[in-house]
């Protein structure tokens, strides 16, 4: 199908994808005088008095923030706020159908670090949780930490984590049916930006002990002189046997590929120097390697980011219910050990995982309660 | 009615009043290809080639954000930005029912000037105008006037023009029944907070020339020392015979008392001393004077801010309009031509002026249509 011409076609016709929308009828004056004044003044005093009623009175405790300022947006790159506006939609559109949640688009004319940390602490009153969303690294990890710090609502960069979430999900049940020790899986990651450090820390905290990143640079190791801070931490964290040198070199005998960088990076034959591997090759919307290849290079087990091939590593299976579940609980913040138990939640789905199915899809009943549940469930 | 037990009970059910909803159907992978990856890419890249597409493919053309920072909500003042909500949800709900416009409540955590000047420009992308709202005087003029001048899209602040656009709707029909001409009334107004300043503005605009206003010191007359930068302004434009004293000696002879201060500052027996007058009694939830009690003093017209006497002042009559106009017309600017015909649309909405009807009423068929006409079809 050509999605192109159908989705512009879509939004033309709706002009956007969202529609803001009263939940109470205003028919009379009566209505008027109980939605509005005077009877909206009496909501208003309860929660001066008790800041807490806010949850009680208002959309905040269903309401999330998409914010993002247009920086690395898609695969398209810096793209700039207004251009970014039907993806922050999207993303709003899915959190209401998957989660229920009622999600709103801010797109920051900025791109300045300080200025984003800024007005998103000074969002916080309306929001119940906060998803960025398409902001380029490394300005990312500082924003996100940053905010995870000053604000008392969730905060998630969901091109890391929820990436994260749902990589280990598939690689859990990938080492079941390839019958590998998850833990002594030798891992490399190809691609240091948010998604493949998010994937590197999480499967860290998971227990995977050997894993190797590659940027476009070649391996990350302590020895490197040309990395920013983000991968300065990395090189600390990865890489125990200090390999240097190019991606050929990060795969031999390796038993996981995961790529979040660019399309034909890998080719058959660099996936047959590696051990019964498994492949994910997520760049979007064309692989690493197309899994056709990846099979003749010997891949056991193969996900990719694209609908039509199985395996589908969707952030969708994760963003909402984490949030669902953050929200219903009011967790204040989303911790590794959430991230950990969505992804256990989410595997545990699949109920017996074969080489063509080791991640739930997304219209597959379950998911997002199974998430939000285990989410739920965490401490904080 | 007891409308605070009524509202608390609406707020409660449903936690808030607004949910933000999708106009797309989101039920199987082809819709999700079509209305998120891949298919969105497209809409993206068209509106990176040609910024005003955002128009054409996303939410900006019809959405407003209500923005405050609660420091002046209701009649309740510095409550704070989560105590503000359920106004400003009210007012989104509003928005929706009158003029069809997906408005969302912004709630800012600061109340600095330039801050909130930063934080609103950076907001624009995603919005097609900004209703300001609920933030004190006299920071809420520079906050309107800079952003004017800084943003591409229509910025008002609905406690000053939407207040002034009725008042002077009322004012026309009032000064018909009264048999009294308009540019010729002697005007007190009593309050110079946002409201007073901007009826002010807008009735010198209008061509009224004999207007007084009168803040809680008394006459604001050149010569006075203790006045701020707004009010220094408004001494220059007013004034006209430079008097000077309380306002019970604002009010000799006058012909108009516009009260949008605080409740019961108006006697039976000043308002013997006026001529003939017309007043209107706006403080919230309790006028300057009782409509009984300035019957007694001899007004021949009485409106005031409530829905349970004749002539209620409601902004609901002017905002939805003039926003719709706006949009519907990718004007810029609001601008004082818009507000002066828009106050003319409303007054001639009433068929027959007669001392109990000289405002449409809220539910009255044509209210938002007429101004949204009157606002379209001015210049710029």
């Amino acid at each position: 199908m050509d999605y192109k011409e159908l989705s512009l076609n879509l939004h033309e016709k709706h002009k956007g994808k969202l529609a803001i929308v009263s939940k109470v009828p205003i028919n009379n004056k009566d209505d008027l005088s109980t939605a509005y004044t005077p009877g909206v003044a009496e909501p208003c005093l309860r929660i001066n008095k008790n800041k807490d009623d806010v949850y009680k009175y208002t959309l905040k405790g269903n309401t999330i923030a998409v914010i993002t300022d247009g920086s690395a947006v898609l695969g398209l790159g810096n793209i700039g706020p207004e251009a970014a506006i039907p993806v922050m939609e999207g993303k709003a559109v899915l959190f209401k159908r998957f989660a229920n949640l009622d999600a709103f688009p801010i797109c920051l004319k900025t791109q300045d670090t300080e200025e984003i940390i800024n007005i998103i602490k000074n969002l916080e009153p309306v929001f119940g949780g906060i998803n960025l969303e398409d902001i380029s690294a490394p300005r990312c990890f500082e924003i996100e930490e940053r905010l995870k710090k000053e604000l008392s609502i969730p905060v998630m960069h969901d091109d890391q984590h929820g990436t994260a979430v749902v990589v280990l999900a598939g690689l859990i049940n990938a080492c079941k049916v390839a019958k590998k020790e998850i833990n002594k899986a030798k891992v490399t990651i190809c691609g240091a930006g948010a998604a493949g450090t998010a994937v590197a820390k999480l499967l860290l905290a998971y227990g995977i002990k050997d894993i190797i990143v590659v940027d476009s640079k070649g391996i990350i190791s302590r020895g490197r002189e040309d990395l920013n801070q983000a991968k300065k931490s990395l090189a600390m964290l990865t890489n125990p046997s200090s390999l240097k040198g190019s991606l050929e070199n990060a795969l031999k005998q390796r038993d996981v590929f995961i790529g979040l960088s660019t399309k034909n990076l890998l080719s058959s034959g660099m996936v047959r120097t590696m051990n019964s591997p498994i492949i994910f090759a997520m760049a979007n919307p064309d692989p690493e390697i197309m899994p056709e290849d990846a099979k003749k290079g010997g891949a056991v087990i193969i996900a990719t980011g694209r609908s039509d091939y199985p395996n589908q590593i969707n952030n969708v299976l994760a963003f909402p219910g984490i949030f669902k579940g953050a929200l219903s609980a009011k967790k204040k913040q989303i911790t590794d050990e959430m991230k950990l138990r969505a992804a256990e939640a989410l595997a545990s789905l699949v109920n017996n995982p074969s080489p063509e199915k080791i991640i739930p899809a997304p219209f597959d009943p379950g998911v997002v309660d199974a998430v939000a549940k285990a989410v739920a469930s965490c401490e904080l």
